[in-house]
């Protein structure tokens, strides 16, 4: 059991960036990813369907054989973690819980913005988790849907539009003179630099994706579920590599070319991708 | 049959561009809209993908008395309009041939472009079309992935963003000095303003919207189907206002918003959505 695969979904490419925190975080851990891109995205869809679909690929991940979950994608952590937790017998961690606890941990004065997809950001949860760790924090939500599909046209870094759009999303957290800002959606540190700029070098910006990787090791060892091939403490020589498993419900050779802009080149091929669709 | 309804569907909302057109121009028809909001959008999917949700579409369409099918989404149109002909009984309409006849009716100089969603593009089927009605035309595709997350976000008119992004996208065919521009996703009349300002007065758009509503009423003549609540050819009094039922995969209240926008006022209401899931 502890040599299984962890299971991390996300509605599509997106999670591939806390796979990618796993793989530095805990060497010895395999993994088996899902990626809904034939429903993708989850931000804009009803808590209803969100659970629904979470629910159908965690079953499929448990018959793959997963000894843990990750939900690898905000939308599906904010409304669906604490219906499936009750469901499953395996543990089941999110990425909204860990990053408002990094959040709450990093800013000064007390004044967070979180940003994320609409439904993300209308559930209120990064407020819920940050006023628990620290009820003195004021939190500023912004919903960003044009964020993603900037990302998947590929327009980041220097570009002008991206630059307008960001300036146009941020403008009320800047008022608000936030010194910490969530990025909500696995997205969204691919848009790091030009956030970054636009909200100023003395904001801080959390990505999740950092601390859900160390969490999870916590809750791996609490359950005596960490892998035997080594998670990182140990000589790097020791460990051997683990095999991971990519599965898509569309499009195997779009989400390869995506995934190669940020997993380490050579991490899959197309040939690695499989297809499994639910309806 | 003949007052049976005519069923109509699309990713989501914009196929109510195309219902607006039927209404208008065969007021006595009655309709059954399915919006598959809960996978929407479809124009960044495979083709297997969309063949496979516009077939458990039609077979519900049917099993609810549907006597004839308009497909309302240039993306299916554009790859399941073929594949869905042969398995079904019922006649089936899709917006792209209509529009790629409008558009060779229209040209002066014999260079069209047609603008939509990846997968519409990628399929080819404006060009194969325009050059079956006339071989002597030059066809430019451009694929415009941003412009139905910019009409989701509700950045229409004098967007100061929109009009950039229509710029970079539309750069290419403005160089091309096409005549015609081919609205070919049914959420970018939505757009049209900003579009027609970026081509210039003299760039003709063609929303296959319109031209479709005219074939199926050929198609209704043909196969003796045209409702004998008249068919707007008679004396509009005599017309008995039909019934339309509307249908969603996910999010009825938030459809109902964005229909208010494309729908005549009090067309429908929040209770007259209902949700039907296929997963």
């Amino acid at each position: 059991m502890k040599d299984a695969p962890i299971g991390v979904f996300d509605s599509g490419v997106g999670g591939l960036t806390v796979v990618k925190e796993i793989m530095e975080q805990l060497p010895g851990e395999a993994m088996i990813y899902f990626g809904d891109t034939a429903r993708v995205p989850y931000g804009n869809k009803s808590e209803e369907t969100v659970v629904r679909y979470s629910a159908q690929i965690i079953r499929f991940l448990l018959a793959e054989g997963a000894k843990t979950i990750v939900i690898a994608c905000n939308t599906a952590s904010a409304v669906a973690l604490e219906r499936v937790k009750k469901e499953f017998d395996v543990p089941v961690i999110g990425v909204v819980k860990p990053g408002a606890k990094a959040a709450a941990e990093v800013t000064r004065n007390g004044k967070i913005g979180v940003i994320g997809t609409e439904t993300t950001i209308r559930s209120g949860i990064y407020h819920t988790f940050l006023q628990k760790t620290d009820p003195n924090v004021t939190v500023y939500g912004k919903a960003c849907p044009l964020f993603v599909p900037l990302v998947e046209e590929g327009w980041l870094g220097e570009d002008a539009i991206t630059e307008q759009v960001a300036r146009r999303y941020l403008a009320e957290l800047s008022e608000q003179e936030i010194d910490t800002l969530v990025l909500g959606c696995t997205h969204y540190p691919l848009l790091r630099s030009v956030i970054q700029k636009v909200m100023g070098e003395k904001v801080r910006l959390v990505n999740p994706a950092v601390e859900t990787a160390r969490e999870l090791k916590y809750l791996l060892e609490e359950h005596h579920l960490l892998s035997e091939r080594g998670s990182g403490a140990g000589n790097a020589k020791e460990i051997s590599r683990p095999e991971h498993t990519f599965f898509v419900s569309d499009g195997a050779e779009k989400f390869r070319q995506l995934a190669a802009s940020i997993l380490p080149a050579a991490t899959l091929r197309g040939e690695d991708i499989r297809v499994k669709t639910f309806e």
